[in-house]
């Protein structure tokens, strides 16, 4: 049972555990319910039908529940499916952590955390510092364990916090690059910006936007919570470290079209938000293109406008034919 | 000296009281300094040099001052302006308060309080009454004192309250036009939407954005602190009544190309933005044709995407030719 | 059988009298023809097959129609339908008036007449009020029986007259409220500004775009009407009033993009176009959460550029905890 | 005395007539009022400043009015300007035709009339061509003296009719190339296309917009003629020949953002739309570029989109160095 | 065996040759192989499903072959299909020319070709004469014989030319009318502003984009080829006529968003543009209506922002009722 | 005369070498020509009128000539200005070079040719290598001399090579921290994206558009170029690694809108898109706060829609009060 869903081969019959990401009852047309399931593990996605379920059978079959599944790999219309011979909850001696079936960022969780600490030990302006530590404190576990997004991008248990890292490495570079950054800033602001995520959103597994989350959105939801943070650490509301700090949170989505109740008006703002779309960019492009062959295209890419974009062969040798080894200047 | 400034002939010498609106220090040709001011009551504006000032001029004589002025008024490229023969500070024992200078709303501050007064009992929701009570009670001088803008509608000291009294009593006429509006929650939001200007602009007289203004917006100043209050409170952040009551201020400038984070969601934020435009539309529009001549158009409204607008003729007089005094139908 | 469509349970046989909104004759993969028919009553509408169709039953089950049916309300991919048993034209001494199987406007036919006759009287301007009676009188008929659209908003019998009555509502309210206001012609402008739709729709029942309708748009239709009325009676075609009440109509979309040839220009024409939007909307809102629970989501609203809306929960008991009694200012 | 105003040298003394295109009355530093006059004649515009003007200089000295006029030309902040030393209205037995002072269409009104005579013969369609000649037969006079717009295109006197014909000539050569067109209809409709616009402007000389131009625009105008002629004609006016004339004259300007309150549904009111758009850009880029020099650049197109164009120095010789005299396939 | 596909009656067995235009291999069911078809010749196209396909069927029957295909016309879900009985490839002595079986321009190539030669001797500029032979003669026979586009206008086999023949034809009916146009420009930039479609399309015969036209696009495809060109026949690469040729391909799609590096700032770019839009939207219009009977609408046409166009009814005779045979001017 | 134009005080008499970096002839209202100029060096720029200019004085003072300058620093209009004593032409023996006049890159001429030399290195695959090689060899004088824009960012000498470095720096940085990037075609893109400015500008003094540059663009001036080397370098026209190259080039400004032909469809050509716009932002917004005084706005910079940027006081000093020195993780 070592296999993943994605391993096993057509009309192969498998057994294996799976984690529950949707699952829909619906009516047959013999009148009879039955669920539409969709399993998941860390190797992909397939789905399939319970047939003949019980009130039971769906009030326990829900999504974020681990399952013991038995069945054989099919097609249907194209599709990969499942018909499903047998299935069960996981029991608490099997393998049943939901987050054990999803994909997770490339960095550990503790390195995660060793990455931000030590950012936060650059932060060194004391208002910025003190109440980027309040908040972290508050939101640690959901920051290290949730998505960065519902789709899209970094959509992975630990996404959120790998989302932030890499744009604090970018932030890095461009900080020993140019002069003149207000560096504890820009590091603050990049910890800071998605925060809000961690109550937009439901969590890492069966992730949905949250009331508050429809209908304030992540960057006012982390806003207020700056403000309360800073009123109970005595700072006052007025004090221009505080003020640049929400103007950095509020702005990062660059445009008002984008959701930013204000363009950025700060430098660091400014580099904020290139570094936020530069990482997703990359997220989003090499992700599409993961399953796609060379010289073919792959599918349409929602957050980039609904380009394709192209794999290329890989090149031809270098140094071989012609190049020339001398300085040029 | 009952007189304003508006009413002085052309070549009449004059002595009044007016406020400085803005007075900007520049050199003049022969390498003295002089002072550029603009003099401002009740009844309108006008400029005027103040040649060979001192020092202790340039410091006295700044804008949200008021001073005795003896001048006369002359015309320089087709612009009424003052010829200055005498200015000082006004005294103690002469008019000095700022606030009589500049131009009111059509309520007295008390006639504005008893309205509010009134609405606040209709908020029949424990969550929205106490927050709106909170904030109204933290901000009351300047909501009642502050414009609604620093330019375009709503442009008077008390402009701030009495714009947000004419979108109260409009909901009150929709509510009563409509079923199954949530009254309270619309009432709430009206009250609150506009309150965050007590932050973002710096007061009735002289009026420019504060940097928490140029930083952060009315929208998320007032947002943060309704979280603030509701946490003295003893609200929970997740409390859906807070959570609608939020949205109704980020929503109410409708698209997110205005500054509004999230677009309306709920009927009753929908109504508060339609509501914010009609009469900002009126005041605008009345603005712009109140001193043209029937037959004229008005200069082009900034605010109304620089349309020009018609001032007719009064209409002909009614029932005498041909106009039919029987029932329709 | 004085139950309606909805009110049948699945696998129920029923009888009823129903009307045909739209009717496809298709061939099955037997060769034979059959009719894919959508009935409807005030209740809602479903949609069933008529297997085995001769040319007769194509010719005769057609759309605006009423029949007897007899059949079994069944689940079909998870949308009800209907099975049928038996089917056929309703008698002379059964119910076969169509408008009877329509969802109508909250006021009757009378009401509506005696708000608009009343309002008439309003109109104190000769030339408006004459080429208002003119239209009204021509157009009676329709006005008061067709939806104000094929879709989306008081798309019922007499959504016409009933939006335009909801408008009048308004702008009494506004005259009230604001000074200045040419009350006259916001009421005139209020009336004609959608009659062209007596012309660009085809009727109460199986509401389609008239050849007119598609080339045209209402907004034209009725304005050459206004001119023709004019012509006839006696008023000079560059009289002021009747240019102002032209424009009140060709401007009331209020943007160009929205098939308006001109912007508002006069006061009254802007208050007429945010008016028209606020009935609009509150229309089309109330209408997309009449059938969503409490704390779910609306679908999409195509005329409110496909936002969602969110029905909340009840609020809590008012002024039980904490709520305060005594007047804040 | 037969130069014209841009014949005259730098610092020379002449006399002359022209005509007043602009003048303003305004006042002197010394309280005195002047006017600044635009003067005009077929060579170009010039202005100076008449000092000293009485009442009743201000009442004769009006645009439209032809002037005998002595000064010298001079230079004033890089810009030509006239010294008057003497001005008087042309009398009876002078030249005093306002007409003769503005730029002409390049045919005569005549040439002009017999093509749109011969036009209407091809008109074979009953209906479209009792409209036109009715139409045309009401506005002939401005017709053939108006221009096509008050700046822009076509901007001379004439230039309405002469913009017609260029479109009519265009639209000849694309009945002559594809088949299938409704040759009757262009051609119709290219003649009532712009003839609003002798209502929507005030003439030939100082052509201002009317108040019915400004509050409805030429394509409304002329729609509402098109009804109320065909009524008196006795045509029905849901005649689809009616309509599709409408159309053609409402879907002209192609886009709802131009004014336009359909888009083109037919193939004719494309076609009629692309040729009003060529035969338009083709005159304002000639016009740009009549005073530029052979590689420079125009000064900006203010109706297409801000554009400046460039001059090409004239080509090199032909067929001399390299080009081959031999058929290619 | 002479009829076309579209000639064959429902349920009626035929025998004939035809070209596959698509061919998709999927898995059924019961795990075989399938090979889904689309046929077509001059008269349209069909689909039909290929049972039991072996490897080496999928193999042979690609797009571009012809087959011999013997089957039955039948319906399914309302699309008209073929039902398969036997298919082979087509022999050498049998009709197996692909481009026999696709849609073909209105003009022979020969005539094409003379059109072309024709006008090559009128641009009698050296420089643009050189560069126009030596790129027609590189790409020739893709110009003839190539579509215009993938899909949307001129899609079918030598569209290409006909597409630039027409908008020659347009050009010298412009030139005879404008006085002061470049004619040789204007004819030499018409005739490479879509030469680079053959390398940005794959050919007549199923036509996909090549990689070069997905990363480059056929404006820039064309453009580096004239500087190539130029640089071979010792044209400098900052001879005007070559820039003012560039600039003529570069503009030629008028607006940046439609993909020109540069809006047209010469007047025959201008020109060029207008006239490309012209004749695409004629043939895209006619294309839509062809198969639709008077009185309806077209279907959504893609390339003219999915708009709907009317086929009016044929129009009544001319000059029986009323229409007046006199000269009106 | 060590001392700088910015560092005369207001009345000083000075003598020093200048830039003339523009220059108008105008004719005074007595008559006489004078000449308006703007002197420029390091330090910054001021404007003088020089008076009674021969028709020599016009032909020698013209832009990119260094004079010898005597004057007063004077304020005129509240704009500083220089009141011209003397002025002559600098002579061989003074300093006369104008590129010592203008701002130059921080980063020495060598130190940059290094930086590329190097990087060239990286670029591993032999056509992108040979490709680069080729064009830098042609254009390296103009690369490490010309600004990369007229205004805006980078408008110093040595800006286009400075450009190139800071994204080529930016490049690595992304290259290290993601894996599964082509970095020798990401670093071949950036070296050539903006090498048409070197065609498209006119060169480092007095920085105008040429001919090229203006009717072509920088990116299709490039991309032909790389065509013409690959040609002249035996490479296939349709060699991908070449196509992938050409692509870098066109799509490097991201958006149709910004002149792109093509929007990037390659991982790489998104990061170069994304990294050209982020140092360009950087120094665009540096460059507007230079000399703003801290609590201070920015003036608008046109680059990036107009914004203002805001520049904060000195933070507070660090961990002194609250900050917390522990590990949060």
């Amino acid at each position: 049972m070592a296999k993943h869903l994605m391993d096993f081969a057509l009309e192969a019959d498998f057994e294996t555990y799976v984690l529950i990401k949707n699952a829909d009852k619906r009516v047959a047309k013999n009148g009879k319910s039955f669920l539409s399931i969709t399993f998941q593990d860390q190797s992909g996605q397939i789905s399939g039908m319970y047939w003949d379920a019980s009130e039971q059978d769906a009030q326990q079959f829900i999504p974020g529940r681990v399952v013991y599944l038995k069945g054989k790999r099919e097609m249907y219309k194209e599709t990969p499916q499942v018909k499903i011979y047998e299935m069960r909850l996981a029991r608490d001696n099997e393998p049943h952590d939901p987050l054990m079936f999803v994909k997770r960022a490339p960095m550990t969780s503790q390195e995660m955390k060793n990455y931000i600490n030590q950012t936060i030990f650059e932060i060194t302006n004391a208002t910025e510092n003190r109440i980027v530590r309040a908040l972290l404190n508050r939101h640690a576990k959901a920051f290290f364990s949730y998505p960065a997004a519902k789709s899209n991008h970094h959509d992975f248990a630990g996404g959120l916090a790998f989302h932030t890292i890499s744009i604090l490495r970018l932030a890095h570079s461009v900080v020993n690059q140019y002069p003149g950054i207000d560096a504890p800033l820009l590091y603050a602001g990049a910890i800071l910006h998605d925060l809000g995520k961690t109550v937009e959103l439901s969590g890492p597994v069966g992730t949905e936007y949250t009331l508050a989350g429809n209908l304030l959105g992540h960057l006012s939801i982390i806003d207020a919570e700056i403000v309360e943070a800073a009123d109970k650490l005595g700072i006052d509301g007025q004090n221009e470290d505080l003020l640049l700090l929400r103007h950095m949170v509020l702005a990062h989505h660059g445009l008002l079209e984008y959701g930013s109740p204000e363009r950025p008006k700060l430098l660091e703002a400014e580099i904020l938000h290139d570094l936020d779309e530069l990482d997703a960019s990359i997220m989003m492009i090499q992700g599409a293109l993961a399953n796609v062959n060379p010289g073919d295209y792959s599918d349409r890419v929602f957050g980039l406008d609904n380009r394709r974009f192209y794999k290329p062969h890989p090149g031809n040798l270098p140094r071989q034919e012609g190049q020339d080894p001398s300085r040029l200047f």
